[in-house]
């Protein structure tokens, strides 16, 4: 095998650990996979980590001893976080989003694989220090979101549904009750796809009284798991009686006036709560 | 602003170029980000094309002129695209996977963000060459790969549905004949997320006889929009009449025996036909 440079270690080894966040890789490995001594990959590990701090793009937390290596986690810094949310804010607010019946067409931001996997690396960057085992979410319109997280954070995804589907094997489904329009739904999750005593992260694109959200925290109960986290991409304000209390948003929906055509969103309180975090 | 050094520009690009595939970049930008001069930052690239080019992960394409830069082209070489599908068949082919009705429980490889984000370059590869606006698939099972395939060409997705959605506005609706069940049934997309003369590349999870993929065709047309390719994660053999000629497949289906819990998976056209692609 060709022996590679430090400029092309630098180039690859910045490639890989991109693709392959929250895994602790040796550096044995790296050395035999650039035929160069363990000494010289620490180096090429000390430029990534700096400049990956500099950029806040990223931690590289390495592991010393027998079993050790590098693990990278993908972060993002407070004020590329407020700059994006707050241009999402103003996106959201474009009143030809306004719906009959007071929805908002948000396919083209939840069809931008872009955006989605930003907020999904936001998203990553809250829970980067909790054990996740799996993304929850519900078809159809959380799965982006929900994958760009769990590629981020390096778990797999299970989907919820609210129809049977004869391609999925047993399933577990439970009935709930929508926190807005009262009505009795069913949701479904199959069997083999959550493993008993997992830790679970639910990610969905839109909470209004929280029914969903509280179904699937059902869900999670019914498999002997245990929700760690809950994020949504908006929330509603004004609801009467929010269903779920531990959450967190990135935009608030405090106004739709469907008569004037007028949308006010507002940042939601992940913000907020991963400022606290970052400041501990 | 603090001046870069070589070695943190190149981990910086490369972050820079993975996140930003399909996407012409000025010169002046670099050059700016890093406060060097163009000429450094040229050095820079050539590295990385060098090392892309050595590990067959992406090609960089530089275009000269006042309105130039350079573009990354995320791309899979034929040996790890070998292997990986090889794995993928025999993992396919485990006996548990059969359900009642002759289905293949497949959500353990479709909810692993990483499996899904490797195919998705896979495609990617294959379509690189091709002019791609949006990406488009059908709820659910289709939506991870969709993604993954639009995340490493940089378009949107649109997802058609089996049911109307009052969250999405108006909707272009049409009945289709499954090819396997020869029901009718009905999909629709939302009106606001197919631009016309739009072109467009179709990926789902799974084709039998193709009626999904042909309804999803006819959609296209009502958008008088054109598709350009249709890339399936597993086709079904032994199908009697098949509703859409041409179409590239990950793997193949050849048999599944319910009774005697046998499965036969085996490589689809895409290899042979990307082989044939990197051959001219």
């Amino acid at each position: 095998m060709k022996k590679f440079r430090r400029s092309g270690r630098l180039v690859d080894l910045t490639n890989y650990l991109i693709h392959n966040p929250h895994q602790l890789i040796s550096l044995t490995y790296f050395a035999e996979r650039y035929d160069s001594a363990k000494s010289s990959i620490s180096e090429d590990l000390a430029i990534i980590k700096e400049m990956f701090e500099a950029r806040e793009t990223g931690l590289l937390l390495t592991v010393a001893g027998a079993s050790g290596g590098v693990k990278y986690i993908p972060t993002a810094s407070l004020s590329e976080i407020k700059t994006f949310l707050t241009e999402l804010c103003s996106k959201l607010e474009d009143p030809n989003r306004v719906l009959p019946g007071g929805y908002l067409y948000m396919m083209d931001i939840i069809g931008n694989p872009k955006w989605m996997n930003e907020i999904g690396r936001y998203f990553a960057t809250m829970y980067a220090n909790k054990k996740v085992d799996v993304i929850m979410t519900m078809a159809t319109k959380g799965i982006p979101l929900a994958y760009a997280v769990a590629t981020y954070m390096n778990v797999p995804v299970c989907i919820v549904r609210h129809e049977h589907r004869i391609t999925e094997g047993s399933l577990v489904s439970i009935n709930y009750v929508s926190g807005s329009t009262k009505r009795i739904q069913t949701m479904s999750l199959a069997k083999r796809s959550l493993k008993e005593g997992s830790n679970v992260l639910i990610i969905d694109d839109f909470m209004k009284a929280g029914g969903t959200i509280k179904g699937m925290i059902n869900l999670v109960d019914e498999f002997q798991s245990h929700v760690v986290g809950i994020g949504v991409l908006v929330e509603a304000d004004h609801v009467e009686e929010r269903l779920v209390d531990t959450y967190t948003s990135m935009t608030r929906l405090s106004e739709v006036n469907t008569k004037e055509k007028l949308v006010k969103v507002e940042l939601g309180n992940f913000f907020e709560k991963l400022s606290q975090i970052k400041e501990d």
